[in-house]
């Protein structure tokens, strides 16, 4: 008998037949003998309506108001479920994340979660009843409805997780797992059964759209088992086995627990959504960085990657990425601060990506951004900035070359070979 | 300074407009210098669209879990009206019923308050804050969100303003108060600038809109001023003065602070969805009434004016009322138990109307009664049942003599000459 912690989101709770169709997974997997803890969204699109209904009524809805308004969207999916667990025949009571506890920081759409009294769930759990708890949302000191922001049901879901202590955290989704890269771009890609949450982390980041980064960090700092599976697929539901563990979907995890015959690198991660901005012939000076880059945070534009480099003049260049919906802005605020910073030209261009491969394998193997440059030269992709970490390299070329590049990277470094057998019996 | 509660239905929390409007009245009372507390229903149909979704989930959802649901509305709103105070210029903070904290029993969908800790809402007033309150709502002992049934945010409010000592409750409606009977029945009905609870009470019960019972029930024991008013007359915002306290809208009050010129009775109610049901020659024994109308009850139908006659042959005959929609049930039932008892005779008639005359004012006033009576004879209307209490007096008659029956009363206890400015002078 395992304690699971199933999240679903805003599709599978759309419809009164969806949420039945919810109700009876969760009922295989109480048939089995697990208890289950549900996590879920609001109906999809219910958010946004709500969000529509308080900026009629003002541009800037107050931040409390608005979570108190917000946060009737799960209110609402966690009592359909409740009545459709019992409709077939289950125990089950729906929490509120302030009925949970679920404690958060006063940071109105934004808040952090601090802490979780679990004994309540627990309780249930221990009685036999499916507990369903509100994602997104919780209460801070004063009593105050919060909401945890966009995606915020997954990192309640691993919270929860984490609170009980639970066997896994299964986020449920419309993919049915990890891919090596986006299927759409590179066809080869291969399904991963396990990552571990450090390349997890850098493929959201990165632009990995599956999970979000925040539940990311909050299952790797509590170590929490947290998988991606297809919410289409029914067969495995229950059979918490090594089959089940080794095989469904993708379980994000420790680097301890994956294999000796870890690939160097486990996915090729890429964003469209790119712009650089370019600094020539700025004075060299103490300061010169702050000068020219805090304006740009100040204007409330988050930079990704900088790259600097000192001319034998004197001078220096600097060159940084922005997100392309903030390239004109930016544009704009660095012509104005150009001339204030005497630089000898300000550029830029919105028709870049940014291409990485993340894979802890790289820690222990030489050689690897050589690879990757050479790969690129060879089909003639000229790279135009590089950026590294302990486990990612970065590349920003131009757009037209993105399928190139990764299908080339994808076939360099073995992943087309990848598959869910193979890594399964490593 | 004064501190008010004020109550507005679904209509006026409709649309973002409409809301608008309600900040904007809210405001010039504030301005004036009064401390108010607003309590709001869910938008209009938003709680029929919920109990949709559940009973497109289950035919008998979970009591608990539709209230978790059902609350979400007044939240919404709630929200929704600090906003748009806010973005006027207020203070403003919203408050769920569990927020404020208005502690009920746990008969969820027809909870009960039993106490109400004003103290959070005292303080955000004395601050200076405008305080909205979720009607319908409230928390049971182990923080289990409930409702308290249709209607239930005039209950809310008149239970913030005795929480509170307020100076009033006003309910603001789409009428500009209780009026001597119904405007379209007879024409020359005249609104009441006061009213008693009692009479109110009688009133609602027989079958007039305007108030919930319960919430008169509760303003009378904790003695709230409540005040019937309309949402779209402006000109008496903030202007808590004698004119305003003895002209505008209805007041529903204690009968010390009603005039001596009080008329013999204050109003005449009425009401359509009535059916009767005739058990004749039943043996007239201990437990007879049980029998028939045990059963009655045990179905669910609310039974209303019951009478019984004896015969001189040792029978008994019972005639009694339910509501029209349960007439051909409470009919098969009635066949079924006069087959048991041994009843004569089992029939019935849904072709009739109750109408009654209610005031306080016959208490000291003998021969009401029969003015009734000669008035109603005189009209050639037959009264088929007759029921009567300390304050009012009810007839059936065949629905074809309602409009004629209640203007005739309306004339002959002298309705028609009660004008808002006479009453007001007295």
């Amino acid at each position: 008998m395992a304690l699971i912690v199933q999240k679903y989101g805003g599709t599978s709770m759309g419809t009164p037949e969806r949420i039945l169709n919810v109700s009876r997974r969760v009922k295989r997997w109480h048939d089995h003998g697990h208890q289950v803890v549900v996590v879920v969204s609001a109906m999809s699109g219910e958010t946004n309506r709500l969000i529509g209904l308080a900026k009629a009524i003002s541009e800037t809805p107050d931040p409390r108001e608005l979570d108190q308004m917000l946060a009737t969207g799960e209110q609402v999916t966690i009592a359909m479920l409740a009545m459709s667990l019992k409709s077939i025949g289950l125990n089950a009571k729906s929490y509120t994340g302030g009925q949970v506890v679920i404690r958060t920081d006063s940071s109105f759409n934004k808040a952090r979660i601090q802490s979780i009294d679990e004994s309540a769930v627990r309780k249930d759990l221990d009685a036999g009843s499916v507990v369903i708890v509100a994602g997104f949302q919780g209460i801070d000191d004063d009593g105050n409805v919060t909401t945890l922001g966009r995606g915020g049901s997954d990192t309640t879901g691993v919270a929860m997780a984490a609170a009980l202590k639970a066997d896994e955290c299964q986020i449920y989704t419309d993919v049915d797992g990890v891919y090596t890269t986006d299927p759409r771009v590179a066809p080869k890609a291969k399904k991963l059964d396990r990552i571990t949450f450090e390349e997890m982390l850098e493929m959201a980041s990165l632009g990995s759209k599956v999970l979000q980064i925040r539940s990311v960090e909050f299952a790797g700092k509590y170590q929490v088992p947290l998988r991606v599976l297809s919410s289409f697929d029914n067969e495995n539901d229950g059979a918490y086995d090594d089959d089940f563990k080794h095989n469904v979907g993708t379980l994000i995890t420790t680097e301890s627990e994956t294999t000796m015959e870890q690939p160097i690198i486990s996915g090729i991660a890429f964003n469209r959504d790119e712009a650089k901005l370019i600094v020539r012939g700025v004075p060299d000076q103490p300061g010169i960085a702050s000068r020219i880059l805090s304006p740009v945070g100040d204007a409330n534009i988050e930079i990704d990657m900088i790259v600097q480099n000192v001319a034998a003049d004197g001078t220096t260049d600097f060159t940084f990425t922005v997100n392309r919906s903030d390239y004109k802005k930016t544009l704009d605020l660095m012509q104005q601060i150009g001339r204030d910073v005497g630089a000898r030209e300000v550029t830029g261009d919105d028709t870049i990506v940014k291409v990485s491969i993340v894979g802890v394998g790289m820690r222990s193997h030489a050689g690897v951004a050589s690879q990757m440059f050479r790969t690129l030269g060879a089909e003639g992709i000229n790279i135009q900035m590089i950026s590294t970490s302990e486990i990612k390299i970065s590349v920003v070329v131009n757009e037209k070359y993105l399928e190139l590049a990764v299908r080339a990277l994808h076939t360099a470094f073995e992943l087309d070979r990848v598959t869910g057998e193979s890594r399964a019996q490593a």
